[in-house]
């Protein structure tokens, strides 16, 4: 452990009431000083979305009783950023944790994910940072066999080794604790989801869309997130936030010289 | 060229009746069949959220005279999306075109970015996509200068050489075209964002928050995009969707085993 008791600042994007968080909080919480700062309200998809032409409003909240906690109107990188300027300001947490997301995040679905996104962004600031998500969507999802293994792993993660600027991105199968058959760290799966609309038309006749989709793999290795969650494990894929293609730089410079 | 005409698809952030689209609109336009999706209003720093708690809107626009556009009320992702699946369906674009952005999505603001975003949707479903970006917030920026480099770019992307599932990340710095000394292509600079959040109170006394911030090039490398784009160059990052850190494997490996 870096200090006697670390500084540990919580976010997800469920929400401040979800129960993903809420199970979060209670698993972790003698495992150091918890701070929580999640949005007010259901944020899924938001990906690194920011609040530019909006003003963000940000309250105490009572309901994680002796533990501090703020809910935000922002997304849930607001959240992390007005955690760090207006909150913490002085104090650097030594670890930021995001969800437990109600649903997946393996793969594509990182690009998306508020939850993750709000450890990519503590990963920007260079503090060590990990997402959890369960593969389960309902709201009353049952959380507890991520228990030893949330614990697990952030108790891994306060230890000195923690990769800079990396986030690590966790997620659950939707299994039994006793068929878990451990952590798997894995690459992230190339896959695809392909969308369906859902057209539907208003009482005054015009159109609206709503948003819906499967997930497809794509990816055959053994070695990634998809297949490791399929086999049972909780996968964990390092994050980083250099989308540089580097492979393809050679070509790209061929195109235009 | 795949074809004699070429299919394209133009979006943006900033909103389909921004300069900045209709200048990009304006500069390609005899290159191929354009249509363009783009949002109803300015959707800066949505990253890559999509619309899923709220249902979208998708309405024709006679902006564009002659070419098919459509407004959309969701996010810059959410414009590809439905542009595939509700207005292309069966016709897929050759190449996809975001921007030209108000202001620069280099370095790290290329995870911020919705210009940016719009174009990586677009590689993760094979299309060739490029976003454009000039270094100048104002909402009545002059595009000129970008014109012959974007044709460029635009022409050397409609050949059979583009790399697979890869976004080109194309800044312009905000100086005269006979400043430019032509085209770099880059890796994607490490830089963070100084947030200074400026806290107000609203006339009942609640406290409100806007975000403002600056940025900060922490990479003193010169095969960036903001030496590139410090140096007076055009900078190209081709930029992919796979965040696994793979040089961090074999460390968080070890803090699991």
């Amino acid at each position: 452990m870096k200090k006697s008791i670390p500084l540990i600042l919580v976010s997800n994007d469920d929400g401040i009431y979800a129960k993903g968080i809420n199970s979060l909080v209670d698993f972790v919480k003698d495992l150091g000083e918890i701070v929580v700062v999640a949005p007010s309200f259901p944020q899924s998809g938001m990906g690194h979305a920011i609040t530019i032409h909006e003003h963000i409003r940000l309250d105490k909240s009572k309901h994680y009783g002796v533990i501090e906690a703020y809910e935000c109107s922002g997304t849930p990188v607001d959240c992390i950023k007005l955690a760090k300027h207006f909150i913490l300001k002085d104090r650097k947490p030594d670890l930021i944790l995001s969800g437990i997301n109600h649903g997946s995040n393996s793969s594509v679905s990182v690009i998306y994910s508020g939850t993750m996104s709000a450890a990519i962004e503590g990963a920007m600031e260079g503090i060590p940072s990990v997402g959890f998500s369960l593969a389960n969507y309902d709201h009353d999802a049952d959380f507890e066999a991520c228990r030893p293994y949330v614990r697990q792993i952030v108790e891994a993660s306060l230890k000195e080794n923690f990769p800079e600027h990396t986030a690590l991105n966790v997620n659950f199968p939707d299994i039994k604790l006793a068929e878990i058959k451990g952590i798997k760290v894995c690459r992230q799966a190339h896959a695809r989801w392909q969308e369906e609309f859902e057209n539907r038309k208003d009482p005054r006749g015009r159109d609206y869309f709503w948003l819906s989709g499967n997930f497809t793999n794509l990816d055959t290795g053994k070695d990634t997130d998809e297949a490791a969650l399929a086999e049972g494990y909780v996968s964990i894929v390092p994050c980083h936030f250099d989308l540089t293609a580097y492979s393809t730089l050679a070509r790209v410079n061929e195109m235009f010289s």
